[in-house]
């Protein structure tokens, strides 16, 4: 059945009955605004919007895997910063023909990767569109404690990483190429694995500064090294080829470090902390923070790529 | 200039040297996400978007007067709460051969149309795609009431309105027939006068449900009655036709009523109170709460048109 034939609320209906209730949801959907609970007295608020062509392809992903991946890309946001996410909103644009099945799909991918950090889709809007297009705004507590923001990096500091890097880039060379396998690097694509606890985690034992690895680890610490007016330098040792992105990598004629260090979209936070604090057991250090501007890899300019602009 | 010349990151950087601060912007553009005051410990939060074609028209509004749109939806809906604005999200979905004058004059629009509520945008995001597309989330604080949902309404509580209701239909009517006059009306459609303060003045004094009329009046009280599981009925000689929309209407061959009862978009508040409640001045009474269901003009079924879906 096509949304033309629901008409606009019978669809709202349908994906409101897909979507849970969670602690922090104090009104959900169905009214003109949704009341949601802000303990901190303060709200960390983000949002990302995925447009079909550009940030996904109904051929490449399921509705519930663009759902997983809307709304990983806006709590990872939330987790960077060092809080707890509480709630999603989602403004959803599809083309009238789109079949009813579909969006449903989305709202339940949406709302089970949401209920993986305890919060929960509490309101939305809907529109036509010719473009398949998905902006969520994220919520969420920090917890009493502050905002891990870009420019706090300090001189001295080791960076360190939680998650992984390169997995969801090498998926997608794979799917581009045509081809559906190794299914490690294609699902990686499809779900990211976001360490979303790891943010509060950071923020707990004092990291100076944090973002959400999106656009690819050097491009993202460069809006650190930025932020922080500082350099940062990351060892290439750090970092090992899994075997799989190897052999995909050989097989396929990419440098696998490109993915690693400029690969987009799997959502690893990367943070700097005091070089005497003690990491928690998810995080390595992977480079360190000195005097400076820019970011290197064994103190050498980067060479190959440093992730993309939606533009260009 | 192109946003393809500037690229993502100079738009963005374009884009929020226009955006001013407020005092609930703790953490404004910038970094993985903003930080915004939560005073009351519960937030508001709403998202409504905007299509190119579906909601507005580039030869028809200046991207100025879109930016002030697109707030407005949302900033009404926290209204409607009876919550104050605080903060906006927006994600902005743009060609690439879009001029940056037009994203830089709709920021400032959102900007503008934001600071009247005492709110400022802190962030967001944007992406290339083939369908120009805002999609804006608003938050609000509660200020210590409860919020005035939907489904409230008491039989025999008065319903009341706050702000005008056809303006923006018939400036809507008046430019899809290849008009550009009447001024009012025109401008009432480019930019909508809705009364926010009005949100929180009615929670003060009372009103026991209460909704922003973006679809048209009786469609939107009938989610109220639907919500409050009452009849209501509305007062055909509690609305004056202005003037110029009398002569709008005659010489376009409409039923100004169509315009007044089921024209969308001018965002005027609508409420139900007590009877015996104090209603603030800028409230007017325009019908009656009653046992039953469904909306009824003079106790009659109203034939006009009620509103409109996206979908159809």
């Amino acid at each position: 059945m096509s949304i033309a034939e629901t008409g606009e609320f019978g669809l709202i209906a349908r994906i409101v009955a897909r979507l849970g209730s969670g602690p922090a949801s104090l009104l959900g959907p169905g009214d003109d605004a949704a009341v949601v609970a802000a303990p901190d007295k303060r709200i960390v608020a983000s949002t990302d919007v995925l447009v079909e062509g550009r940030h996904f392809r109904r051929d490449w992903s399921s509705a519930g895997d663009v759902g997983r991946r809307a709304a990983a890309a806006n709590l990872a946001d939330i987790a960077a910063m060092g809080a707890t996410p509480t709630a999603l909103l989602v403004a959803l644009c599809v083309p009238s023909d789109l079949d009813v099945t579909w969006a449903e799909e989305l709202a339940e991918g949406l709302s089970e990767e949401a209920a993986r950090t305890g919060a929960t889709v509490v309101g939305g809007d809907m529109s036509s569109s010719p473009t398949l297009t998905i902006a969520v705004t994220a919520l969420g507590d920090l917890g009493g404690r502050a905002p891990v923001v870009r420019s706090g990096a300090q001189p001295g500091d080791v960076v360190a990483l939680a998650g992984r890097t390169g997995f969801a880039a090498a998926g997608y060379t794979v799917l581009s190429r045509g081809f559906r396998t190794p299914k490690v690097l294609v699902e990686a694509y499809r779900k990211p694995a976001v360490p979303y606890a790891e943010g509060p985690a950071a923020a707990a034992a004092g990291a100076t500064s944090m973002i959400d690895v999106s656009d690819g680890l050097l491009q993202d610490l460069g809006h650190v090294a930025a932020a922080s007016v500082v350099g940062i330098d990351i060892r290439r040792d750090a970092f090992e080829v899994p075997a799989q992105m190897r052999d995909a990598a050989s097989a396929l004629g990419v440098d696998p470090y490109v993915w690693l260090l400029a690969g987009g979209d799997d959502h690893a936070l990367a943070a700097t902390f005091p070089s005497a604090a003690s990491l928690p057991p998810a995080w390595r250090v992977i480079g360190s923070v000195h005097e400076g501007t820019g970011v290197t890899v064994d103190r050498k300019p980067w060479q190959g790529g440093t992730g993309w602009d939606h533009f260009r």
